[in-house]
């Protein structure tokens, strides 16, 4: 394995027939044309191995996927059209090129699936696999949301049930044995970042704020009223089949099981309240399934769930790698 | 140590009065307007502890420093305007919030040196330090240099003396005592890209080829005449008085030891031979320094260095973390 021939792989696996970039993988940065009307939309996410995933649990194309699908929802949580993305990437002693290719099929696979054209990146050593990926993408600007632009009455919706990734990662530990765990473990394996269902929503001035949901719903709420000065009232949570499942197992209620269920990358919005139910019904009609209102935003600076009619408390308890290491 | 209080400190520290970003630290994405006639660029660099830098020989704040340097001379070598950047940043186990912080003090101050703003990106741990940075810039579709236009009978020229960074290196790690190390130490500490230099070589229609010189000029001449379908003769190394004392010290040939000193971060160029005189004249009355002329490509698809009359080939052996760490 020498650099030179893994970048020369590397950019044969990710050409394009019709390419956006001008400059792509092979010089010292990559070359594109934004358009003259739209904003331009960046974000960064990283991967680290036994930090956030495990390849006993899935396979190098999978973490790959997993990946890229993180920036993509990110760019959808912006309503961005994606364009372009380089990639960052630490390899392990003793690693073959061969599970280094599969990494960047995973990131491929995703990469189309999210229409991103993957333009060049760096390669490096590093003591476990690492995968650090910057995305960029373009929005109009009158479609640009924000986390910090909820209201106080705007009804919060999800574009998606939640849990189900949390099921899958619960199934391939080893901590629960789910009965029919196929569905659970796609779920965790290849999420779907909801690149079209973002800029749909982001067409519309219905919709007010929006973010990705990768950390858990209560944790992201939590990020997202405080961005916006407000606070949230959880009257309904869209409990995904195999997290309910997997809740029986742990004994968890099934709403605080989904509520801190991370990487399900649906989208989070608050929507106008008087335009949420036309709304709803012109999603169902695109996309399929129901656009699920979880609650409502309140002036109120707290976060709670309505349960049997009682305003119960909710922290930002979703899973956080980083406090969860650091308990100090 | 919690994730949104660094965030936030980071915010902070990172702000800056006039800013160019729309949408900064605290969203899921940054947003920014790229100007209308102008094409974007985009490169990444990652630094792994143990691979690229110890934190025995240099502090957080000029690891960071020379994080960011990386990428600014990426923009630099394509004759780019820098605009902004996100960082990836892997913490390990024990770290202190203070010295997280001065890796950004490291990065901000060496962005600010480039007209860089930095915008957003993702907290993680890690096993050891690692950042990934990626820097986002701005170029005249007239002005863009690549590795694959220089042409047989081009000069090949750099924008300063090399091999100080690799000698303070030595110094750093024991290797070698120089007796007067202060220059040597700085120059591999806090390499200073060249950005301006970068953008002025690009508006001249006589330089051809651009590239930066961070794994020493052996390395990266090979890949600017493979990218150019060329070969290179190189006539004379312009070598840095602290490269001079080091290899008096390691008992290597001075040309050689400054070929292969990487991470001078100096800009790799190639120019119409006939106007090289006009241009060299210009940029040191410009810069206050030479432009120094290396060699020229040649057709013929080797790259060799005349020593006493005599043409001797010189292999890619400058500074290769990636091969040096797997010489299957």
């Amino acid at each position: 394995m020498n650099e030179e021939g893994l970048v020369d792989a590397i950019a044969a696996l990710t050409r394009r027939a019709a390419s956006r970039v001008l400059v792509g993988i092979g010089d010292d940065a990559a070359v594109w044309q934004p358009s003259r009307s739209n904003r331009s939309v960046v974000t960064t996410d990283a991967l680290v191995e036994g930090v956030h995933f495990s390849l006993e649990w899935m396979s190098a194309q999978d973490a790959g996927w997993r990946a890229m699908a993180a920036n993509a929802s990110d760019l959808a949580a912006k309503g961005a059209r994606p364009s372009l993305a380089t990639i960052a990437f630490g390899i392990p002693e003793g690693a073959t090129e061969s599970t280094v290719l599969d990494w960047y099929r995973g990131m491929e696979a995703c990469a189309r699936f999210a229409d991103i054209e993957i333009a060049g990146g760096d390669l490096t050593r590093a003591p476990v696999w690492v995968v650090s990926i910057t995305a960029i993408g373009e929005v109009r600007p009158s479609n640009l949301k924000l986390r910090s632009a909820a209201r106080p009455g705007d009804a919060i919706v999800v574009t998606g049930e939640l849990g189900a990734s949390r099921a899958g990662l619960l199934h391939l530990a080893g901590r629960i044995g789910l009965e029919d765990p196929e569905h659970a473990v796609a779920a965790h394996r290849r999420p779907q970042p909801r690149v079209a269902e973002g800029r749909w929503l982001a067409a519309s001035a219905h919709v007010h704020a929006m973010m990705d949901c990768s950390d858990g719903l209560s944790t992201d709420l939590h990020r997202l009223v405080r961005a916006s000065g407000a606070g949230a009232r959880i009257e309904s949570v869209p409990v995904a089949r195999d997290a309910a499942a997997a809740a029986a197992l742990t004994g968890e209620d099934p709403a605080a099981f989904a509520l801190e269920g991370g990487e399900d990358f649906e989208l989070i919005a608050t929507v106008d309240a008087r335009a949420y139910r036309h709304l709803a019904q012109r999603f169902h009609a695109r996309f399929g399934r129901p656009l699920f209102r979880v609650g409502t935003i309140q002036a109120d600076a707290r976060v709670c769930l309505v349960k049997d009619g009682i305003e119960v408390p909710v922290s930002p308890s979703g899973w956080d790698h980083f406090a969860v290491s650091t308990p100090q």
